[in-house]
C-alpha cells in the first residue's frame, strides 16, 4: 500500500496512482489528518476518498504509531493515550473509541485499532503488561465499531493489531486473544522499531499462522523490496512502508537490478533508461542522464519521477508474487529472488 | 511560453504539458544548463529536446539576462562577458560567438542572441554606450549563426534583442539597426527589470510597430494575466515569465475570478473548484480545500496542481485572445479585460 499521509501520496497525484500504477488501496494516517485539517471538516467535505479525490480504498492507522514516535510529551493511561500536538503543542487524547469514531468520520475502509507501540528493547514484563493494555483497547474499539457499523451496514472494516514486542510467546498469546474479535482483518504491528531483520521476519513467523487463512494478514511499516516475498512466504497479504517514496525523493531508486544512486556521477552521461525491465512512465520515458540532472538541480519534477518508479517497482514485484501463487510457482520464485537479492547492489 | 529553467517546468512532467496544457514551446535557460549539466553532454545525449523529452519547439535564452541577474562579479568588454558560476564560482566566458554555439549543441528551435543587460534606472548615456555593444554583438552572433546553419539547413532560428533601457529613442534606434539582420523574429528585452508598468508598455510601444509585421514579437520575462491582452494589444506575439510558475509554489493562484491567496482561512472548507471556468485537472478534481490542505502540509503535489492551474489560465488567457483576434473581436475582448480587471483581487 502506497503511503499518503497527508491524505495524498507525496509528490503523485490520484491519476498516477489510478492509471499508472494502478494501486488499489493507499494508507493515509490518523494522527496528522485529525490535527490538520481535522477530521469534522473532512467529513462535512464528505470523507477522505472525496476529499482526496481517490475512488478505491483507504486504509487509516490509529494515530498511535505517530503519537509515540513523534511525541516525547505522550502519556498513557487505561483510558487511551494523552499528546500535544507536534504542530503548536495543543493537549489532545486518542482513546480506543475516539480513534475509531475519527477514523469513521474519514469514512475510511480499513480502520485500525489503537494500539500501544512500545520501542525496541523492551522487558518481556513490559511488553507483557503493554499487550494487555493493547487487548482491552481492542477489545473496547471492537465493540465500538460493530455498534457504529450496524447503523450503516458492513463498508467498513476494523483490524486488530497483534502487539508482544519481540517476544513470541508474548505475540502468540496476543493473536489468539484477538482471534475471540472474529475481525474482517488482522495486523501485526510493533515491528520495523530498530530489531534487527530477522527478529521481525521472526514475529511474524511466530504470528501469522495462528490468524485466519481466509481473512487479510497486514504488517505494519515493513518492508524492503528484497523483504516482500519473505513475508509473502510467511502468511502476508498487506503490507505499507514509506521506503519506496521516501527514498525516490532522496535519490534511492529501486530496480530489478538493484539499487541505484541517482547522484553517482557514472550516471553523468547514462542515456539508459533507470530500469530497463520496467514500464513506467519515468523508464518509458527518461534517462538516467536526465534524473541525475533533475536530482542535482533539486527539481521537484525528480520526486515525481522517482516516486512513480519506486511504487510502481513495489506494487510490479506484488503483482509478480501474486501471479506465481496462481501459477503454483512462488517456491521458485521466492528461491530465485533470494539468490538475487544476494548479488545485487 | 512556460518557463522550464533547468530543462523541466518546474514540478510538471513533459507528459503535463503536451496533453493538459498543450503548450506549444518552452523556455530553457542557456546560463543554467551550461553550468550543469553543461551542452557538450547535452548534445551528447541528443539535445535538449531528447534530454528532456519534449518533442515541441524550445526557446532558449543566451544566458546574458542571468549572468548580470545572478552575477554580483561580471565583468562586460568588447568581447563579451565575464562571470563566476553561482555554483562553484569557477570563471567562464560568454562572447556572441559562443552562446550561439552553446545553444546549437542543445538543439534549440528559437535561439536568443547574446544582449547587454542593464539595471533600472541608467542614463541616457549609459544606455546609449550599452545599445551599440548589443547591436554589435548581434551583428557578431548572426554571422556567425547563419554560417553554422548553412551546414545543416534552416531548422533553427537566431532573435535579436532591442535594447535602450526607458528610453524610447534609444529603443527605436536600436530595433531599425536589427531590423538589417533580417532575422526570423525579435525580440525587447530589458524590461521587467523594476521599471513602473507603464514604463514598460510605453517601451513596446515605441518599439513594437517597427518590427516586421510577419514575424514573431518577443516581449521577454512578463507579465501578469491582466498585462497579456495589453502586450498583444500592441503588437507582441510571444512572452515568456516565471511568475505563473513561481507564484503557484507560493500559493497565489490566477483564477477567471481573479487571484486566491490559497492559505487564507476562508478556504479551510471550500468544497468549490480553485476556478469554475477551468477545465484542468486541478480544477476538475479538486476543492479548494483539498489544495489548501495540501499547500498548508507543505506537500509538493501542491505545486504540481497549482503549476498545473496557473500555466492552464495563461495558456488559456492566450487561446482566448488568438480566437478574438481570428474572430476580429479583439478590441471588445481588450475592453472587457480591462474592465474585469479593475475590478477583480
Amino acid at each position: 500500500m502506497p503511503v499518503g499521509t497527508q491524505a495524498g501520496v507525496k509528490s503523485l497525484a490520484p491519476r498516477d496512482l489510478l492509471t499508472e500504477l494502478d494501486a488499489r488501496i493507499v494508507l493515509a494516517n490518523t494522527y496528522h489528518l485529525y490535527l490538520r485539517p481535522g477530521h469534522e471538516i473532512i467529513q462535512r467535505l464528505g470523507g477522505l476518498h472525496r476529499f482526496m479525490s481517490w475512488p478505491r480504498a483507504v486504509l487509516t492507522d490509529s494515530g498511535g504509531f505517530q503519537v509515540f514516535s513523534l511525541n516525547a510529551l505522550n502519556k498513557v493511561t487505561e483510558e487511551g493515550v494523552l499528546f500535544r500536538s507536534h504542530l503548536d503543542g495543543a493537549p489532545h487524547m486518542f482513546t480506543p473509541v475516539s480513534t475509531v469514531d475519527v477514523q469513521l468520520a474519514f469514512g475510511s475502509d480499513i480502520l485500525m485499532v489503537l494500539d500501544e507501540c512500545l520501542p525496541y528493547p523492551v522487558s518481556h514484563d513490559d511488553a507483557r503488561r503493554s499487550v494487555g493494555r493493547t487487548l482491552r483497547w481492542a477489545g473496547e474499539a471492537n465493540r465500538h465499531f460493530l455498534q457504529r457499523r450496524s447503523s450503516f451496514g458492513a463498508a467498513h472494516s476494523l483490524f486488530p493489531i497483534v502487539q508482544g514486542s519481540m517476544y513470541a510467546d508474548l505475540r502468540r498469546a496476543c493473536a489468539l486473544e484477538l482471534l475471540e474479535l472474529d475481525a474482517d482483518g488482522y495486523a501485526i504491528g510493533g515491528l520495523s522499531v530498530g530489531e534487527p531483520r530477522n527478529l521481525s521476519l521472526e514475529m511474524v513467523e511466530a504470528t501469522a499462522p495462528l490468524l485466519p487463512l481466509a481473512r487479510p494478514r497486514y504488517v505494519m511499516g515493513v518492508g524492503l523490496p528484497e523483504e516482500l516475498p519473505e513475508y509473502v512466504a510467511r502468511g502476508v497479504d498487506m503490507m505499507d512502508c514509506v521506503l519506496p517514496s521516501r527514498n525516490a525523493r532522496n535519490g534511492c531508486l529501486f530496480t530489478s537490478a538493484g539499487r541505484v544512486i541517482i547522484k553517482n556521477a557514472r550516471y553523468l552521461e547514462d542515456a539508459e533508461p533507470l530500469d530497463r525491465e520496467c514500464a513506467c512512465y519515468t523508464c518509458r520515458t527518461f534517462s538516467r542522464a536526465y534524473l541525475r540532472h533533475l536530482f542535482q538541480a533539486g527539481e521537484m519534477l525528480f520526486s515525481t519521477l522517482a516516486t512513480l518508479h519506486n511504487l510502481t517497482r513495489y506494487l510490479d514485484i506484488m503483482r509478480q508474487i501474486r501471479q506465481a501463487i496462481l501459477l503454483g510457482t512462488f517456491p521458485q520464485y521466492l528461491n530465485n529472488a533470494r539468490s538475487r537479492s544476494a548479488t545485487l547492489p
